[in-house]
């Protein structure tokens, strides 16, 4: 039953664009971060978190620094190493990370509570601030590692770590007399402790999970009373959001509309989904659609991004999308990816893999520069660097990528993702093999009760094309399920040369047929420029086109196209023309189309009543949008108006 | 030499416009306020003004409550009391604001120190916290108040309480050595200081005001220093705006963009060009001059709005003018008509009788309802009630006027600024009596040594027909210099019915004649709807039209034109019509034309590539900006895109 993804371990990634980014992940991040934990990078924000744990193990003298969360960002590390040493065996950073899981190992309590900021700050403390001090967060986080690592590498100690820790969680939370009722401000521990259950099959852990969801936002609510009870602050809730924020204002499944912090939110909803397939809890998962209904059709940018609003890093209104002030974080677009992929294990419905595909290739990596070494938290669509020097309300929107931040989610949730994307190309179930993404790969799955492998070979995402060679162990009847993506309009398949005619259901095509040895699938999925409009409701695009090619975005900077991009106008029946530059940003297809732009005046009054001036023809060019912000400081937009 | 205006005394106002809102001020506005002062409003936020001053007198025992600046509430008051009883004697106001008088002076410290929170909350802090705590800008809206109410009473009361004020802030601040080198985080004791030299003629107070705009700014800064030795909190000047906030980055002169807080900008800005004009300090002068190109020519929207962010309620960058988060204080347009006049003293042009009439009849009286008894705070240009209340960043923006503020600098504001208007119309010098607006009015002016009596007829601002009848004393030679504004394409004049030819310098057309009793100019200004467009620099107006008529910014509502006025667009040849609606809105010049609207889409997706659907032609309907928001909650917008 269900859907199963292939794991990281199955898949070796061969794509030019991705494993381009995959050694920059392995060869640069990877270290670069690991010299951010230390503190030992130039000129950066300090993380403080090697040494809280060094203080909390005992091993050095000193006050906690940092976040609550500052925890959170070695489990992260310590997962994209895991996923980097499936990619690629290091024993030199496969001994660091041993060392560091050491550490976490000499922090933790006997009892198995681990958290260096109470351990550090007074341990009387702890499990008192659910909402804001995030020591569930990081006990999902350091889940999340220790599954990843296990499977890389077969050392149970961070495991082991773990699971001491989710049993003292399971034993002070729970709806049972004389435990506590809380629940987490910060969603994580809900999927890792699927994830959990999943890797080492005790049903206790689902338990814990399920209760974690079924007990968010039920009466009496949890944080008011925790903030009375131990007079904790309650900023984030008053005004606007209030228990929003965080998700908890009122029971799950009374949850219609995306609301709150968005990373929380999107945690939230895996962990939602991962409980509802896991329990066949249809309920959970009609709210989880309802919710992502919400999200894709009102809540999300072009980019895949999500979270409108700097205030509380949160969604807002229905439509409400403004593109300058935008903050739509990496974090916010990874999770979108681990919904999306959650969902897909329900349901294989192309929307969900489109989506994926969407955050991916979008909002994700344009996280990160171009050698893995300085991020973005946030992510606009459009970018005035004088309105972000100038006025406050923009200035969570920063025109460079920054090379470490006080709070780093982001950096190590990059990282993670890229090192562990093998795992979001295949599934299969009983006798189908699905193909998600478009990535050049080779993998080996198991369908239909043998062995299978698959080598995929493509340009994607420049180039449309793709060849899949099938090898199965034997000559079998199965189904592979190519997915036509929603940005197609035209695609066709051939198999071993002969074209093969079949009805794209709800996003896939189902290749049914006897496999044989070196059986060659060609799909070819027409891919061009194509002017994209939004939604008349979302205000901030009205009277705009974006642009976008396959999966990509594309996006116009001052770098190519001058100042002031609000002064273009995208002509009506203008022609694309697409141009591969092998030095442009580590290689990009460039577009060029046709523009008009309107005339500065001559002079400096602010209002007139004369006709305005002709708009002079121009030629304008775009690059993909996640390569943005890699030639200096300039302005960007992904939406202008239309003449 | 230079030009004087007509004080408030000498001009009675029978516009019916006008005339209609001067007795809403008096009548109800006024009354309303002493209600609010001494917090008897029902549901409105506390003022503790006349507690404070009564604590602080010994009349009653508590705390102060409020901002440090709440005191200048009651100066305010009195001072549209002083301007209410020049329009209308009236026995029973007179006689509260005595009483309110007598409470200040028996509040006041014998050396004549006045501030209630100091008084309630220890006076050895006095003049510490210059920066923010407000003293002198208390003490020069009292001096402000002062002249006006014996110019309207006679009675000296308040006048000697602030003689014994100004004379005990004379011995504390100054250059020479013991005194105090500082200067007020907010200004308006400069302008003060002049009003008080003008009334009573000590030169000490005009040099005092000197020293302030000299010292301002200067090495090393006042403020940080002060901060650093009292121990002050420093937040305004973290981040983003620092010294810039108060104008005290750098002395005055050399300042040349407008920037921080907008009111204070404006105020510093009056007190300058008064101290350059009293002095012949022709370089202050030029400063002014061109502070005043740099607000006008990129910083100010078409209401005459200024101070575009609500963080700091300051100017931000060059032509940043958003629609939807602009701040646009009430206070800081009534600033713009105070600068105006100022430079109107100094210099008859005519841009700055069109900028004090720009700010006049849209961002000034769009601070108060139709009723006299609901205030702006913020006039934004657009509005979506949903934003303001889901989107933090858009929280300063209310879709209804308010009862009353905790910060309730605006609405006394409005009152002092509606019942002193006759002071802003005439002007004379030698031989020239100037007519800077048209308000219809009677007026008694003293030029070329006689008295001439003035009677303005028009339906102004409805109607662009003036009548303007001249009676002098005596037959003599002398100048009627009417303005031509600067939106009238056309106009012709006449006099005693024969057309009178003249060019028009400057923006007035100077009819130099001999008056007899009972000439009458006639001047017709052509006054019809018009479509104008911003700077294209403007990133927030590209691609987008407003309309005025007149001096009148007009603006579209939803109750006219139903919900998401975002997908409205102005027809490119469309002709406008005009109806005179007498039971909407107390009566207003409705203006409807042709417009496109988008269709809205049938699913719910955000992102197609289908091409759209065609618009549907509609007729829209424009109401006047100042009256929006007087029929409920709902979606306005001055700036909508062309067809």
């Amino acid at each position: 039953m269900g859907i199963t993804f292939a794991s990281a371990r199955q898949v070796h990634i061969d794509s030019p664009f991705w494993a381009q980014r995959q050694h920059i992940a392995r060869t640069q991040g990877i270290p670069y971060q690991l010299e951010a934990l230390n503190d030992r990078l130039a000129d950066a924000e300090l993380s403080h978190c090697v040494r809280n744990f060094r203080i909390a193990a005992g091993l050095e003298q000193g006050e906690f620094h940092g976040y609550p969360f500052q925890d959170s960002d070695l489990a992260k590390w310590l997962e994209a190493v895991a996923f980097s040493l499936m990619i690629q065996p290091d024993a030199e950073l496969e001994r660091q990370a041993d060392q560091m899981i050491e550490l976490i190992r000499a922090a933790q309590l006997p009892d198995g509570y681990l958290s260096t900021y109470y351990i550090i700050n007074g341990i009387e403390r702890r499990w008192t601030n659910l909402a804001d001090n995030h020591e569930l967060y990081i006990a999902g986080h350091m889940i999340e590692a220790a599954v990843a690592y296990v499977q890389a590498t077969g050392k149970r100690v961070l495991l082991d770590v773990c699971i001491r820790m989710a049993d003292h969680i399971d034993s002070v939370f729970g709806r049972e007399e004389g435990k506590l009722h809380g629940y987490p401000g910060h969603p994580v521990i809900e999927m890792a402790l699927v994830r959990l259950y999943e890797a080492v099959g005790d049903p206790k852990y689902l338990k814990l999970a399920k209760y974690f969801i079924d007990e968010r936002g039920q009466e009496p609510l949890y944080f008011p009373n925790e903030a009375k009870t131990y007079g904790n602050p309650v900023y984030r809730t008053e005004g606007y959001l209030g228990y929003r924020y965080y998700q908890a204002d009122r029971p799950v499944r009374d949850q219609h509309k995306v609301e709150g912090h968005a990373v929380r939110a999107v945690y939230l909803y895996c962990g939602m989904e991962d409980v509802a397939r896991e329990m066949q809890d249809s309920t959970l998962h009609e709210t989880c659609k309802s919710l992502w209904r919400n999200m894709v059709d009102r809540n999300m940018y072009i980019t895949g991004g999500i979270g409108s609003s700097s205030y509380g890093e949160a969604f807002t209104f229905d439509y409400d999308l403004p593109n300058d002030t935008a903050y739509a974080e990496t974090c916010a677009a990874i999770g979108v990816m681990f919904w999306a992929q959650r969902m897909l294990r329900s349901e294989a419905d192309g929307e969900y893999a489109d989506v994926m595909e969407r955050a991916l290739y979008n909002g994700i990596i344009s996280g990160m520069d171009l050698d893995g070494q300085r991020f973005f938290y946030v992510n606009p669509l459009e970018v005035v660097p004088e309105a972000c020097r100038e006025d406050y309300l923009r200035a969570h929107v920063k025109p460079v990528r920054q090379k470490w931040f006080g709070c780093a989610c982001c950096p190590p949730n990059l990282m993670r993702l890229l090192t562990s994307l093998g795992q979001y190309i295949y599934a299969v179930d009983d006798r189908t093999v699905y193909i998600h993404l478009y990535i050049g790969s080779q993998a080996e799955l198991s369908v239909a009760n043998q062995r299978v492998k698959l080598q995929m070979e493509s340009e994607y995402p420049w180039n449309g094309s793709v060849r899949i060679r099938v090898t199965p162990e034997k000559t079998d009847q199965f189904r592979i399920a190519v997915r036509i993506p929603g940005w197609c309009r035209n695609h066709a398949i051939r198999v071993n040369g002969e074209p093969f005619s079949v009805q794209v259901v709800q996003g896939y095509a189902y290749i049914d047929r006897l496999w044989r040895e070196n059986d060659c699938i060609e799909l070819n999925m027409e891919m061009k420029p194509t002017v994209i409009r939004a939604n008349p409701r979302v205000r901030e695009d009205a009277g705009k086109v974006a642009v976008m090619r396959g999966p990509m975005v594309y996006c116009l900077e001052e770098a190519d196209n001058g100042e002031a991009l609000h002064l273009l106008r995208l002509s009506s029946q203008s022609e694309f023309s697409e141009q591969w530059e092998p030095e442009l940003l580590h290689g990009v297809l460039l577009l060029s189309c046709d523009a008009e732009r309107t005339p500065l005046w001559a002079d400096e009054k602010l209002y007139t009543d004369e006709k305005p001036a002709r708009s002079s023809p121009c030629r304008i060019r775009w690059i993909p949008y996640y390569a943005w912000a890699n030639r200096g400081v300039g302005e960007m937009a992904v939406w202008i108006r239309e003449a």
